[in-house]
């Protein structure tokens, strides 16, 4: 595995296996790997001939009071967990590399982002898309992958790649769980022993709404109230959102139809959890022009 | 020479030249091609395998009162001159292909704007900064082709390629004068003859800022008012700015060093004209840290 922490390098590295006619692969992280990440790259391993996994904690994606600098890194274990799963090149640049000076142009995303988690972090998915743009122009990929986990981060990077023309195929990976259902992720660890126990409940939820939906629900309302009372039902934790939503374009949906996103967001003590379906209903007729 | 209206088409044709191994030069133009587009073309000739002209007239770098419908167009003419002027691909979409829908994200260029032609078109560069990110995807160059006679749209794209990391070199390219030293211009048609004999003295007075500094001038109100003072002694132009600043961070001057634009816009009756000189100086002693 070859690791590479200059802009000017990885971009000669990356012309020279386009120029071999090697296809790439990338998986974009912030580090701290996780089965999650794992399962991006095993899905970059199956299906290119290179695979760059880039690790760069981002701050244009941390709002003021977010924890940018408390953002666990631990490059050693990356690293390993890296070669181990056969990736060939690791881009590891530090903040100085990837941002010498102020910019002069910034991305700005104008949709997709005011609900959802995005309402509760203004400018974080401007700072999600730069660093995307000057990683994708640096790595020059087939294709980029991304886990289903944060459906609107996969939503906001279809539209980058779409309304910007990039020659990148968005490949969406779905979410990893554990054997009860739980999405997998750095944060369970922080769960009590009995908030374990009620996390599933999180995807239970999801599950009733797509059961509701296959016996005909079409209501978006009533699936809030769905997944809402099931978590109350079952769980101690806050509610932060439940939202019912048209996917790609995360405009909420009185009427289902099309593709729907599903998505929750929970606090429990010290750690906030984040779930979601994806189901694909037929698409409303369309209106006369 | 091969036209192009589709985007996927151009993607996949470019796609097939780079995997030939064939350099890419690329002149971005709103058509209407006149001597300044051939000396892009000529320059992107003589340095790339392949030249490929875009023709499309940017909805979006346009505020709601210019001039996006009465901008002149051409495509015959235009044709015929890439043609005659050895162009490989004459890439000219519509509308509705650039801009099938809103866009969920854009380019917002935050320096480098509020000064010059910039201070007056608010909005401006963002929107030439987004069409060139579409149309860099889309061709794929290695060079992309830009005239000096512009120079505040060229400090915007060096830093639209150099923070975004895009693999594309920008080569900048002098201006074209007619024998009298007149910048060429699509404008200077609407010119009186009166007003034609008078239009070289902008030129005259940027040559004349150019040998005071040569001969020791080093302040920048100095070069300023030489400049506006040449221009309001030989013509009855309306003078619209005359600025000295750093290049290309477009920082105005007081003391000059470095590499410093001195730029003039000036109204004659129904033409609006630019023009510009680059000095280059020794660079300041840097201040300790």
């Amino acid at each position: 595995m070859i690791i590479v922490d200059r802009i000017s390098e990885m971009q000669a590295l990356m012309r020279q296996c386009r120029r071999e006619g090697k296809t790439i692969g990338f998986v974009p992280t912030m580090g701290y790997l996780h089965e999650g990440h794992a399962a991006l790259i095993d899905r970059a391993r199956e299906e290119n001939d290179m695979v760059v996994v880039s690790i760069f904690v981002n701050p244009l994606q941390f709002g003021p009071n977010e924890d940018f600098a408390r953002y666990p890194r631990d490059f050693a274990r990356d690293r390993h967990i890296a070669e181990q799963r056969g990736v060939d090149v690791l881009f590891h640049p530090e903040a100085g590399e990837m941002y010498p000076g102020p910019l002069t142009v910034q991305a700005v995303v104008k949709a997709r982002t005011d609900v959802l988690c995005g309402r509760s972090r203004p400018g974080h998915f401007d700072g999600v898309a730069t660093v995307l743009i000057k990683l994708f122009h640096i790595v020059m990929p087939d294709r980029a992958y991304f886990g289903m986990k944060d459906a609107q981060q996969v939503a906001v990077v279809d539209g980058l790649i779409r309304d910007f023309n990039f020659p990148i195929e968005l490949v969406p990976v779905p979410t990893v769980r554990e054997a009860d259902g739980l999405a997998k992720s750095s944060r369970n660890v922080y769960l009590s022993s009995q908030e374990r126990k009620e996390a599933p409940a999180l995807y239970q939820a999801l599950q009733a709404a797509a059961a509701a939906v296959e016996e005909g629900e079409r209501s978006g309302d009533a699936l809030r109230r769905l997944v809402k009372e099931h978590i109350e039902a079952h769980t101690h934790a806050e509610i932060d959102y439940v939202e019912v939503c048209s996917y790609p374009d995360l405009t909420p949906l009185e009427t289902l139809h099309g593709t729907v996103l599903v998505a929750v967001a929970v606090r429990f003590t010290s750690a906030r959890l984040i779930d979601n379906v994806i189901l694909r209903l037929p698409e409303a007729p369309r209106q006369e022009e």
